[in-house]
C-alpha cells in the first residue's frame, strides 16, 4: 500500500499522491492566505494528491513576534473545513496556546477534517521565535495514513539528526514537515567554501536525513525573496522526488511504503546503528 | 591557530595544510602500497601539508577476508617510518589483532612518526567485514594536532549522525576519515529518483555531517572501479574544500579552528540540540 493515485491521468500516467505546497503566507493576512491555501488544495485533490503539506505559519505569515497572539484554534477550524471541502489529508501550521505557554504548533487533518495529531514544535529557531514561543517537549506522534506511517516535524526540527532518527526508529516512513527558513544569501564574505547559504538545509541536510533514515521527507517552504524556496519532497534513497524553485509552486510525488522497505533493506543503517555506543 | 602553512608557494600564497590521499590499495602487495604512501607523503609534506590521510586499509588493500590475517603491527611500524620519514602527520590504517579478536583499525601518527591514538571502526560494514572483523566498542578519542582537536572514523562510522555528533559533541574540530566505499552504480532499476548510489555518501552525507556538526571532515578513499572514489574534505559550513573525482589524487585544503567557532556561531546546533527528548 502506498499514498498512490486516486485517479490516472489522461493516458494511465500514476496521478502522484503526495503534495507539498511552497508559497508566501502573507503576515497577518490570514483570510487572504486561507482562501490561497484552500485554491492549493483543491488544485491538489483534482491532480489526485491524498495529502497536501503547506508550510510553517502558513494562515499567519511566519513572523513569530508579529502573529504569536493569533488565533490558532480558529485557524485550525478553517484548516479542517479546507481539508473536508476538497477530500484531502492536510498538514497546516498555526500557533497552539495554553493558559501558560505558546507554541508553534502543525496539525495533521484526514480527508473529512478531523484533526489527527497536532505537534508543538521542539527546537525553535532564532531569538525573536524563543522570546514569544515555548518549546513543546513532546515527540511527534506516529500516524498511520493511506498505508504510509507518518510523524510530523516543523521546520528546525529537521535539521537535528536526533529527531528524524527517532521518527524514523519508532517506525515513521514519512516525516511531514512545514517550514520557515529565511533567506541568509551567502554569509561570510569569505571565499565561497568558508561561507554558509541556508539553501543547503533543502539541498544538503533534508536528503541526508531522508538517506540515512530511509525515509521520505516533505518539507514545504515559504517563497524568495524573504525564505529560501527550496521546498522538496526527499525519497528515501536520498534523491529528491520533487524540488522546488524559489516561486510559488505544488510539487507532487508517489510514495510507498515498499520504497522504504527496498531502501531499508539495502542500507541498513537502522540496524547497523549502535545507540549503546552513544549514551 | 590552525592546520595552515608551514611554507609560502612562490607568490606567497598559502599553502595547505591538510591534505587527503585518494589511491588505489592494491590487495595484498603491501610493500607497493607502502612504496607509493612513502611518495604521497613526501608529495603532501613537499607542498606544506601537515597531515595526510590515507584509505582505510590502504597497505593491505580492502579485502576484509583476503587481508584479515596481516601483520597488523609490521605494517603500523612502517606507517610510523613514513610519517618521520616526510615530517608530516599520517592517518594509515591497518589490522589490529589481539589474543581474541581482529578489528579494522586506524592510526593517527605524528611527525616523529609517534603513534598518538589507534580507533578500531565501531560499525562494521556488510557481511564479509562481519564475519572477519569484530567492532570496535570505544569512541575515537579527541587528540590535539596543529591547534585543531581531531578525531578518528572509519568508513561506515560517519554514515552515522549518532558517530560525527558524539565526535562534535566532546570537542572535535576536524573528523579523519580513512574510507573505502565499493562503488556500486544507480542500484534498482527504477526510475532516478528510486535509486541508489553509494556516490551519495560522499556528495551528501559527508558535507551534511560536516554541516550539523561545524566540523571538518577530511574522507580518504580509493579510486574507481572498484570504489567510488570521490574523497573529499568538507568544511564547516557543510561545503567541500575538495572533492577528488575517481582517479589517483592528492587534495589539499588550508583547516583552521576559527572557522570552526564561527561556523557554530552561525549555526548554533550544538546549543539547539535537545538531547532529553531522545534518551
Amino acid at each position: 500500500m502506498g499514498i498512490s493515485a486516486l485517479t490516472v491521468g489522461p493516458e494511465g500516467v500514476k496521478v502522484p499522491g503526495l503534495a507539498v505546497l511552497q508559497a508566501a503566507g502573507v503576515i497577518n493576512a490570514v483570510d487572504e492566505n486561507l482562501r490561497r491555501l484552500d485554491a492549493y488544495a483543491a488544485r491538489a485533490a483534482g491532480q489526485g494528491a491524498v495529502i497536501l503539506v503547506s508550510p510553517e505559519l502558513f494562515a499567519t505569515g511566519y513572523a513569530p513576534a508579529l502573529v504569536a497572539g493569533s488565533d490558532g484554534e480558529g485557524i485550525r477550524g478553517e484548516l479542517a473545513g479546507i481539508a473536508r471541502r476538497h477530500g484531502i489529508a492536510l498538514v497546516g501550521s498555526s500557533v497552539d496556546a495554553t493558559s501558560s505557554a505558546r507554541h508553534i504548533s502543525a496539525s495533521l487533518f484526514d480527508r473529512q477534517g478531523a484533526e489527527l495529531t497536532r505537534y508543538r514544535k521542539s527546537h525553535l529557531f532564532g531569538p525573536e521565535e524563543q522570546s514569544v514561543f515555548s518549546p513543546g517537549d513532546d515527540l511527534p506522534e506516529l500516524v498511520p495514513l493511506h498505508g504510509l506511517t507518518v510523524a510530523l516535524g516543523i521546520c528546525y526540527d529537521i535539521e537535528f539528526p536526533e529527531f528524524a532518527r527517532s521518527a524514523a526508529q519508532r517506525g515513521a516512513d514519512a516525516l511531514l514537515i512545514p517550514t520557515a527558513v529565511p533567506a541568509t544569501g551567502d554569509v561570510g564574505g569569505l571565499p565561497p567554501e568558508l561561507t554558509y547559504n541556508a539553501d543547503r538545509i533543502s539541498t544538503l541536510l533534508v536528503p541526508a536525513r531522508a538517506l540515512e533514515n530511509g525515509v521520505y521527507i516533505a518539507y514545504a517552504n515559504h517563497t524568495t525573496p524573504d525564505f529560501t524556496g527550496l521546498s522538496c519532497i526527499a525519497g528515501p534513497y536520498g534523491t529528491f522526488l520533487g524540488l522546488a524553485g524559489h516561486e510559488e509552486e505544488l510539487l507532487f510525488a508517489d510514495v510507498h511504503q515498499t520504497d522504504v522497505v527496498r531502501a531499508r533493506e539495502l542500507n541498513t543503517y537502522m540496524t547497523c546503528r549502535r545507540p549503546e555506543l552513544f549514551t
